[in-house]
């Protein structure tokens, strides 16, 4: 039974998510096809990269993972089919693997007929290529079947500072993620975002009062600045690209 | 293993889709349920007909597809089972299914006790009704067991217009869809939509700047405005019912 | 075959459902999981009870429905395995399954290693315990093994009336739910809310024209206040707590 998920900036008001649905599943009907989010915001490849390496490796190995966050279509980013801890991704080759697929094992355009619908349309890609490949894979093609072996050359922004952090992500609770893993954190840090300084670490969202702002390591293992049950985004006017400046009270 | 779609303005704020799923597995363990949309646009027809057009015929033959966008709840516009094309639809007999299913080959009324819920009230025929009828259907009953069969009276309001295009949907990016098929346009059109001209039909979105209005063939093959990575809607001030005049160049 | 629901406040901008899902699948590989709702309000456990409570009960015994709406992550909201009614919930125990579950069967503690992922982050909570209570459940172990037997002690404020309704749900129509059973109405009712007076119940929502408030019995079997094709909650200023006056005609 292949499992495969779904990550696009579709929408679901329109019939765009359904009708991959259903290519994949005239060409695999035994597959399990679960939705990551078609609410990524539109052609924010960041936002994509940032959902697909939050929700992805937590899937079982053998995974079919299409992502779709394409600004570019009827462009020439390719599609491609790639290899990578197991997992499988069809997205296009322009940063959108990034983060869950930093180093992938292989890498390969998508050429063959098999791969695609035989009428294509030039702008919905996501049908026509992306679901299509999918399905092919979810029915048993090999991810090498796809067409030639490609080196990927789409990537994100180059997005991880020296000793400070910088926000990578807001999610929808207004959280702000940065890019700073914990390990690199100083023992005693002090932080600093706009004018607002946080004197120390939290150890969990709840170890301050409602409507604190506080500093801790979110879920996937960096800096996170939250204000609790309330939106640091919105208090602290901070957005993806905000440094997050981290200082050592121990110094 | 019968495959059933969902398509319904309820949102999912509450948990009403949910319950319909409920419905669906409790008479039919087996079935795989997707859902194309519950974010249709609250008592639009023509929105979810839409929907349905882009999303449905992709699946495989013999596809369970429920509908429910309905204004008329507690009304006389009946609930119907309708075999289309090796598609089964269950929806209300109100227009919804004017474009998937513009000739359907059979349609019944929904009428039989074993299609509907034993308790009902009046207000939820999604759940009592609708999903009660899919649930049957995705058991094992034939379409023809459901009830009388019926003539559809609902429709869309007509929307085709003569040598020019009428916007029949605007989708989550802004994008303006018309009715007017790519086989019907002249050799070198021109468009107007408002006070804006468009030279040219473009052979792909991406062939203009971004931030330029384009005019293109989309993917259900009729004609599309577009703005590059913005809205048209906003941009040319237009929605459902907007006129884009053609002529022809050659002439 | 385990089902398996998912409700919970997480939308779906970013990865968080998918990560969860990602981890029931990856414990249960033959799982079904459907969604009920990602979109309840942020923190607003109320609303997610009543979700639950109208998706939950219509699905096939032995289904597992995994909850999280949870201000206190990170605080001493004990997760918990409920057995209620032939379902299984895995939820926080702040109220949460006050609806749904108001007098459970049995309630335990999640304490077992088996139902939680070996690392933890303090703000993940929904993926690393939750998701893999689930996908342990799902996999096959029993309630019981989740860990002791304990008494649920979260809950709901109160919210039931005397002879009166108070609005206990908006929905994403803004129909005004209300708490007062459809059996507790006098014979021939007249309701108030604010200054506007509803004459009768109605008998269906399309019972009164286009843009009229009327009075109806809704499908929690509860008294329901609605603006045909029009949001009651807008019209009238209205929300959860809002009282509805109720007499009695007869009298």
């Amino acid at each position: 039974m292949a499992l495969v998920t779904l990550t696009s900036d579709f929408g679901t008001v329109d019939g765009y998510a359904g009708a991959m649905k259903g290519v994949i599943f005239a060409r695999a009907p035994e597959a399990t096809i679960v939705d990551i989010s078609h609410a990524i915001p539109r052609h924010d490849v960041a936002a994509g990269a940032f959902a697909l390496a939050t929700a992805a490796p937590q899937f079982p190995p053998g995974t079919i993972h299409v992502a779709v966050v394409d600004p570019g279509v009827g462009s020439s980013r390719a599609p491609v089919v790639v290899a990578s801890g197991g997992h499988i991704f069809v997205a296009p080759d322009n940063g959108l693997l990034g983060m869950v697929a930093p180093e992938p094992d292989n890498a390969y355009a998508i050429a063959a007929a098999a791969f695609m619908l035989a009428q294509q349309s030039t702008t919905f890609h996501g049908r026509d290529v992306f679901a299509a490949a999918a399905g092919a894979l979810a029915a048993g093609a090999a991810p090498g079947e796809a067409g030639p072996a490609v080196e990927l050359c789409g990537s994100l922004a180059p997005m991880v500072g020296a000793s400070d952090a910088v926000v990578v992500h807001v999610d929808a609770f207004g959280n702000l993620i940065t890019d700073l893993a914990a390990a690199r954190l100083p023992t005693r840090p002090r932080f600093r975002i706009g004018d607002q300084v946080i004197e120390m670490l939290s150890p969990a969202y709840y170890s301050v009062d409602v409507g604190e702002v506080l500093a801790y390591i979110g879920s996937a293992n960096t800096l996170e600045i939250a204000v609790r049950e309330g939106s640091a985004a919105a208090r602290l006017d901070a957005g993806r690209g905000t440094v997050v400046y981290v200082d050592d009270k121990a110094k």
